[in-house]
């Protein structure tokens, strides 16, 4: 159940979901409140007064009963649990006296239908099972087990083709497990990749199994991989779990682990570490469910070109290395088993096709899922993280790129930069009278540092604020506190050291911003490039589509504002998270949906921006703050207008 | 070249190859000559005189040089090595007087062009190789490694399908082949074991080496696995190898090998014997020919249901329980190398598919050989062995069966039974006058024992001689030293101690005959109850085809004597040989004609005997010399009417 919060007298509503922190809440709302600690309730600065409805408060924090009483709480400690009207106190200037609060945007998009963007599915899976009453051989009919099995399944299957199968194993299983089931069998058969292709059956169970079929969807990130472990009878999902890809250990992004690769053993070791986050995953899973991971019967993956590689123990040394070609990139259906994944001999796992090596089949997956290729509408598909991938078309044509920005969005080369958990700072507005910051970290607990979502607010409100130009240097004819010149040149300090997790205070400097543009800078050539390559504007955009996890947290306006993001109407956008998983789900839901994934490899054409002439002149303009050409940005030149 | 041979004066023509020996010349005309010690030259009995041409003779023997200049030679020490006329020296009774002989027929079949059995096939092997001069990737072209080779292919093939490819490992190698071979490689495609099956890219080569394509087909007996090295670019055969198949140890016959099987680790034993056997005579073949075992792209082979089974591992335990169910009819196509054999990781191991427990892949592979299933001609399809199999029918329908003859013809259950092997009596003729034998031994050395054509040969010689009569009991009115009662009843002594190998005497006991009449009547019951299923009678046929190497040997008047083989019209026989071996080989040569093999296996019908009543009655009326109703063989009632 969600709920409606009404900021007062800023007159800004939102709606949550139930349960929602307080804090984060008008953050997100894009209304100041006075925050130093990032929520865990000790400077004592956040205190709004509820005036209609309730909210759930931990503590009282600092507050005296009076103010308690008369309905005051502090915001980080608060959960909304009904509809609420909450006033803000008067924000006084340097000066003393209250100033009338800018305007903000609010969070362009409210969660949006994505039917329409990925439409419905069947469920349909790669896998069914089959189960079977055997008449027993007799001396008139002794056809072999496999033949009476066989002639089992087209019994009411008149339209089928033969099904194959498989490995000796299951011959060798077969005459037992028949006779121990006394002929009463379920089959698993895995319906064919492309629609000729016969059905093979994959494995023999003893009796009727047919309600519990299981598959499982992998996304193999490279900091992250994601499974969801899917009913296929009813298309549901039984369980979702996460891990952290234990190749980290031996490099934070694609390009160094190809490095770690061509050590001695390094490529064994990294197929074998995937494998193992795999394992665990499934682990974590079946235990909630109380299954056998060997009860799985279909793995749907999908990952970049290096991961892909990676667990097929395919040497990714020539993707890193001019003109970037992949060993492979429509991946051989392979049995899980082979590679060291927990399941059963027969069990195949699919791995989505790559493009190219940095478009790899995580974007294959997500653009499946999002139907782009049966659509008319031109749309601008885009995943951001150390490589952003970027794809632009419709059900005619497709372009895409990888341009590499540079660890930025994911905290990396950032002086107090880290990844997104528990004490980064993902929200922050500062007062553009008294330039304090508003501090909302996730989980609500003292900041460590920065992760890719709170860069991007930091930089865009500092900018609004008038606190760094749109070269990303700080204005020194600001006196604040905060703002001073630090080892790394000038910098503004988020968080104090009493205030920090760490006893060291949180900074954001120049060095910093200057990272951040010129990753936002990538992205933004990137995309340029691709559409003057067909010969089209910004203005041609029917839909921007934000994929990936950092994507589902980027705050819209002010990623435009910063020149991450186009200025284009914000009905455009749409916000799609995990559409490799999603891809990667609907594809174990669906055969149909499934088979016309390769329509979706082949309509997709590779630009390599890396040896570019176009894209780096794009490159270049875009190294400000949104871009030299401020014409693009109409809405951030006129917000930057009222700053001036 | 082949000589003639013209032994007078019983006016006898035979035509022999050039080298052939000639005792064995003379046994295979049916002329007598008196050879006790089975052409070791002891005996000095096998005197004949050249009239006109020349022998290669190894030693004079024990000849007087007036006898030596006479022209006098040792017949079993002689070689034809021109054409020949020769004299064979009046034959005496026992009362000492000269006896015309009685005309022999000669071996019915001149060697006769297979070409109208089998038919003509083409040089189209399941495996092909092309060379490919790749474009090496710029970053205009930088499609995956694979796609480049899959553009390549089909690059000037233009209506073929997009290959498949194969295991993860060929996509391991694959970069650094291509990179190492400066993009000039040599594909090995696999085609589709049906139509419609796209081809499949088995392995690639760096460089051109389409001008070495090798396929190995191999025959998998249960005494001899034999094996053909073939040039798959000329369809010739390059060499030739058989060995004993290393699970004799463990077991003579298919029964032996089942109740092997069932102890512990007796299943996986056989398995690695018959692939340790399958491993020696490639190495053999590749040695001979100095290329490797991995250069070898394909193995067709042909094995019986049991062979088969033991092969891929499957248990063959339900195959000897009644109702005799096979676990697998049509085998997988298996990884050769997944299986022990020594092959590359992704070469294929084809098994002809069985048709039920006691008809398998063997029979299969004849039949397809010589196209029954093209021809409107009703042709009996006969193996003879352990486990005698019959195939009736043409075109529009077959039937089969394996009757289990007991391993008479293979020298198994006979007092001085043995292999044919060398030492082996395989030839004999009695005097019908003296009683005395002509003994011919496999490799013409001191005889050892009697192998299965051996054996079919005394009966047949004793029958018509009247030394037996039609029970197969010894006429106790002739008194002759040879005819004498031993330990198991009477016995006709072969070959004295003193000739013979072991120092004993070589004998055949009324039990032995006894056990080759049950043999013989199970087969001849099996053709009648099969002809009886379909309505027919030996009238309706139009072929006899022996098929199995000891069908090659068999002398078909001595067969038809003994009422193991219909007497119909002679030239309605053919022999066929190793027909297993032939079919493997055939359809590695020809792919159009392998794909055919499927509509062999289904159009056959198996009929289990063991527990058929039509069977049991024509069995038992089986149990006579030729037959208990004589007019099913009425050359042979001639034949014997001249005895009495």
């Amino acid at each position: 159940m969600s709920k409606t919060v009404h900021f007062i007298p800023d007159n800004v509503k939102i709606t949550v979901e139930d349960g929602e922190n307080l804090l984060s809440a008008a953050a997100t709302a894009g209304v100041y409140v006075p925050a130093y600690c990032g929520g865990d309730g000790v400077c004592g600065r956040c205190k709004v007064r509820i005036k209609e409805g309730e909210v759930a408060s931990g503590s009282s924090g600092s507050l005296k009963t009076d103010a308690w009483e008369q309905g005051w709480r502090l915001a980080c400690k608060s959960k909304v649990v009904s509809d609420l009207v909450v006033e803000m106190p008067p924000e006084k200037g340097r000066d003393g006296r209250i100033h009338q609060r800018k305007p903000k945007t609010t969070r362009a998009i409210s969660p949006r239908s994505l039917d329409a963007l990925i439409g419905k599915w069947d469920v349909d899976p790669p896998v069914q099972k089959r189960f079977l009453k055997l008449p027993p051989p007799t001396i008139d009919d002794n056809i072999s087990d496999l033949q009476r099995l066989l002639r089992g399944i087209k019994k009411g299957c008149y339209d089928c083709a033969e099904p194959t199968y498989d490995h000796p194993e299951l011959l060798q299983e077969l005459p037992f497990i028949l006779r121990e089931a006394d002929w009463q069998v379920t089959v698993i058969l895995l319906r064919g990749k492309r629609e000729e292709e016969p059905d093979r059956i994959i494995a023999v169970e003893p009796g009727d199994t047919t309600d519990a079929l299981y598959g499982l969807a992998v996304d193999i990130g490279t900091t992250t991989v994601g499974g969801l472990l899917m009913d296929l009878n009813s298309g549901k999902v039984l369980a979702e779990a996460s891990a952290y890809n234990a190749q980290i250990a031996y490099g934070e992004d694609v390009i160094s682990r190809i490095i770690y690769s061509q050590r001695s053993g390094g490529l064994k070791t990294l197929q074998e570490k995937v494998v193992y986050t795999i394992n665990e995953i499934i682990e974590k899973m079946c235990r909630e469910l109380i299954i056998s991971p060997s009860d799985i019967s279909y793995i749907m993956a999908a990952g970049n070109t290096v991961m892909s590689h990676l667990l097929l123990g395919i040497d990714p040394k020539f993707l890193r290395e001019a003109p970037y070609v992949p060993a492979c990139s429509q991946f051989p259906l392979t049995r899980a088993a082979a590679l060291g994944v927990l399941a059963h001999p027969s069990v195949r796992l699919f791995l989505y096709p790559s493009v190219a090596s940095y478009v790899g089949g995580d974007i294959v997956s997500g653009v499946h899922a999002c139907q782009m290729h049966k659509k008319p509408e031109v749309t601008l598909f885009i995943d951001i993280g150390t490589n952003g991938e970027i794809v632009i078309g419709n059900q005619d044509w497709m372009m895409c790129s990888a341009c590499s920005a540079g660890p930025a969005f994911e905290g990396g080369g950032i002086q107090c930069g880290m990844r997104a958990s528990s004490g980064a700072i993902e929200n922050f507005h500062i007062s553009p009278d008294t330039f304090d910051p508003m501090i909302v970290t996730i989980g609500q607990v003292k900041p460590r540092g920065i992760c890719g979502s709170g860069l991007i607010a930091i930089v865009s409100e500092l900018l609004e604020a008038g606190v760094i130009d749109q070269q990303g240097k700080f204005n020194k004819r600001i006196s604040h506190p905060r703002i001073r010149s630090g080892a790394s040149g000038y910098e503004y300090v988020l968080v104090w050291a009493d205030d920090a997790l760490e006893d060291e205070d949180v900074v954001i400097t120049e060095v910093d911003i200057d990272n951040l543009i010129r990753a936002k800078g990538a992205m933004y050539a990137g995309y340029q490039t691709l559409l003057e390559a067909v010969g089209m504007t910004f203005a041609d955009l029917d839909r921007v589509i934000l994929a990936g996890n950092f994507g589902a947290y980027i705050d819209l306006e002010r990623a435009i504002c910063i020149g991450l993001l186009p200025d284009v109407d914000r009905d455009k956008f749409y916000y799609l998270g995990n559409a490799s998983l999603l891809g990667a789900q609907i594809s174990l839901d669906d055969h149909k949906r499934f088979r016309e994934r390769s329509t979706v490899s082949q309509l997709i054409t590779n630009i390599e921006l890396a040896e570019n002439g176009e894209f780096m002149n794009h490159y270049m303009a875009a190294l400000f703050l949104p871009h030299t050409n401020i014409s693009f940005f109409p809405t951030v030149q006129e917000k930057l207008a009222k700053v001036e």
